[in-house]
């Protein structure tokens, strides 16, 4: 499985920069850094950087810095070379054109975590954490993708299933002792493992919608009734002139999305039309898709305006909201009029003048503190992995009906076996070359 | 003039990559270091990298490669750590963040490259090179631009340099005994050192206009009869769409300028409106453009339709470009017609079908090479370098006046002096803080 080529490819973010990193990987590095560089890659230590200048046909084309570090204790397990150079558009590519010259391979995306992986630096799901931990911009997504970087569930997972091929090799056992009617494996002490095992799956699986909120945003939907502020509030959290804002009831037609990151959280922030009957077709949409909005989101901002609004009129459109979301709500136009909010619970803002901001991000902050919990340790955000556990789920419900009908210690075996695979390819032990292309195609490449 | 703040920058491109640098330098360094990472960086040897974590109150931001130099032997010449961590939003923000509160001061635009002409690793026109190191798109600007960092005219400049000092304190010396009539300097071999610098002083500034055209891209006109096909042989060069093409003459009313790199040179190619009398106003503007263009080009396309154009009509249109350009002479639309080009020096184009534009393409890099020519080791590129250059000129023409008009030693002390820091401003020799600030803002942040 293991590849013998030379990659090479620029680590760095795309683009001209003070310096920029190009890594080479595979059992030719050495030879192929001697070949651009006026150094001798041999015999420098590892784990220490040089001074090198990068020579085509004896013209200078740059002064860089060059690290070595030998297999197999280097990121991917191979021997890595990594030339720090100036970060000009010429030099990148020309550097880069030299490697292939001298035999290198351009890497694939991904292909150096792939490389630690086979080479066995790292199990798969810590593999595709990397490309996470990568493409993380808050504190919660980051929290997620190190911890799942650093083993995460995969140490739980592999004991759990170790059990378990210890009862399917003791089940397999007694198929070969069919005639004597021996039993190797304790059926309760099976059972108790198999439930053991479907509880931990369904824990993760539940955390998943968690974790996918975690990675990708969490939703929030500013609701409340035409001409309330909405889109001045949406702009104000974003600092922006995002939304189209006008006096006129009725302006925001459609959804608009906005992400934002605060307090650690990345949202996804959805400005809806305004709650109310409509003759406009296009309007109607709109409100319908306010009402999807509302579905979807985790948080729903309702915001109405303290001079227009009763507090009955407020209450018949809090009832509309299901009671299973996180409920934030904003008495508005605070500048406009001396009358009170309508309920301590509310927050005041003036989105207008952005008085009382911080209230309500201080608010936002606990309702996702809320949302995710004490949980943040078990949290799946990967959707294959989401897959594979759903897959093994199915199969160890299947154990669990069989061990209660009594049924044949082969069939039995033959679940337990499918299960295994679907646990198993989560960390990588069971893998395809299929799956593995697929994983690391949507790394960047350099990584 | 020696700053004793720890300053820090993320070095690499911005943006989201596979890893990033983020580079300290300063007393503080590795203190600053140990601060946020798990390793010590005053035990760590020069020059080598280990594996370090980021942690801050304890919790793991991310896993690193982080590199220590030691002072002087480093690129600023003051203590560096070059901390490799993953190219996310997140960890690169928040790294910056924990390195401010360790006491870091953010770099500004170039400050690691001030600090190293500060520290005597290079003088000002070497660390404005590595700016334009940075900045270059092509082998030609690359090429100037290394070799100025690299020293270019600087050492040169310098021995002249010395010797019109040892002049001049001559010439002072005589000051002293004004009352005994001596000559310490003699007056022909200062008048023949004056001359040489002259000259130097000249052929540096005629090497600007070059030098200007190599670093922001060669100017080439692309100019013809109305429907010659000029704006498809535009998009022919670049494999793009950008100029807007249709079989109505006169499509192109304004000119279209696209930058692209070919054959080591940068080139900026002008479309032009077609040259022909016409009625319409706007198509007049663009044709007085055309004539512009062809004016400021280094080298002009003439571009004819070989169906329809006579010798006579190309000839009348030759007459009309300036001979002090380079002309390149295309006869196009080769797939209509059987009918040979009108001149075995044309050279045969299908702009619609991409035929003949390997040819078109080496005639291009042929004129380029014949601007360049054999001067390309004294290339001026940098505009301050040019009026530094004026300045000096403009003294040591009054010198050499001065000389023939036998004027006392003190105004000839005087102008000497004068020329001696407008060339000592260009490597620095003599600098004001001024133009510290004003050279190193043209950086990018991290170098």
């Amino acid at each position: 499985m293991k590849d013998t080529s030379t990659i090479c490819a620029i680590s760095t973010a795309p683009g001209v920069g003070g310096i920029a990193v190009i890594r080479l990987s595979g059992p030719k590095a050495f030879d192929i850094a001697n070949a651009v560089c006026d150094v001798d890659t041999h015999s420098l230590k590892a784990n220490s950087s040089v001074f090198a200048r990068v020579l085509k046909d004896g013209t200078l084309i740059d002064e860089t810095m060059l690290s070595k570090f030998a297999k197999p204790k280097s990121f991917t397990g191979e021997d890595v070379i990594e030339i720090a150079c100036h970060g000009s558009a010429y030099i990148q590519s020309t550097l880069i054109d030299m490697l292939l010259d001298a035999g290198c391979e351009l890497a694939g995306p991904g292909e150096f975590t792939m490389r630690a992986y086979l080479n066995g630096k790292m199990d798969l799901s810590q593999a595709e954490a990397v490309a996470d931990l990568i493409a993380s911009e808050s504190a919660s997504a980051h929290k997620m993708a190190m911890h799942q970087m650093r083993g995460g569930f995969s140490k739980d997972l592999q004991e759990l299933r170790d059990k378990l091929i210890h009862f399917a090799s003791l089940i397999e056992l007694e198929l070969d002792f069919s005639e004597e009617d021996v039993e190797f494996a304790d059926r309760d002490d099976l059972k108790d493992h198999v439930d053991t095992v479907i509880n931990y799956v369904r824990k993760l699986l539940e955390s998943f919608s968690l974790g996918n909120v975690l990675k990708n945003g969490i939703p929030v939907a500013i609701v409340g009734r035409p001409n309330a502020g909405k889109s001045t509030l949406l702009n104000a959290l974003l600092n922006d002139d995002r939304a189209i804002v006008s006096d006129i009831a009725g302006t925001t037609r459609d959804t608009i999305e906005e992400r934002f990151v605060m307090g650690g959280y990345n949202f996804r922030l959805i400005d809806t039309a305004g709650i109310r009957q409509s003759e406009d077709a296009i309007e109607k949409i709109g409100i319908e898709r306010t009402f999807k909005s509302i579905k979807e989101a985790s948080i729903v901002l309702y915001l109405y305006d303290v001079c227009a609004t009763s507090q009955e009129e407020v209450d018949k459109d809090l009832e509309e909201i299901s009671e299973d979301k996180k409920l934030v709500v904003i008495a508005n136009k605070t500048d406009l009029s001396s009358k009170a909010k309508l309920n301590t619970n509310h927050i005041p803002l003036s989105a207008k003048n952005k008085d009382g901001l911080d209230e309500l991000t201080q608010a936002l902050k606990a309702a996702c503190d809320d949302i995710v919990g004490s949980q943040n340790n078990t949290i799946v955000s990967n959707m294959r992995h989401v897959e594979a556990l759903k897959l093994a789920l199915k199969d160890l419900k299947q154990v669990r009906a069989g061990l209660e009908n009594n049924i044949t210690g082969d069939f039995l075996a033959m679940d337990i076996r499918s299960s295994l695979n679907h646990l198993g390819s989560i960390t990588g032990t069971v893998t395809t070359d299929d799956l593995l292309s697929n994983i690391f195609s949507r790394f960047c490449i350099g990584k």
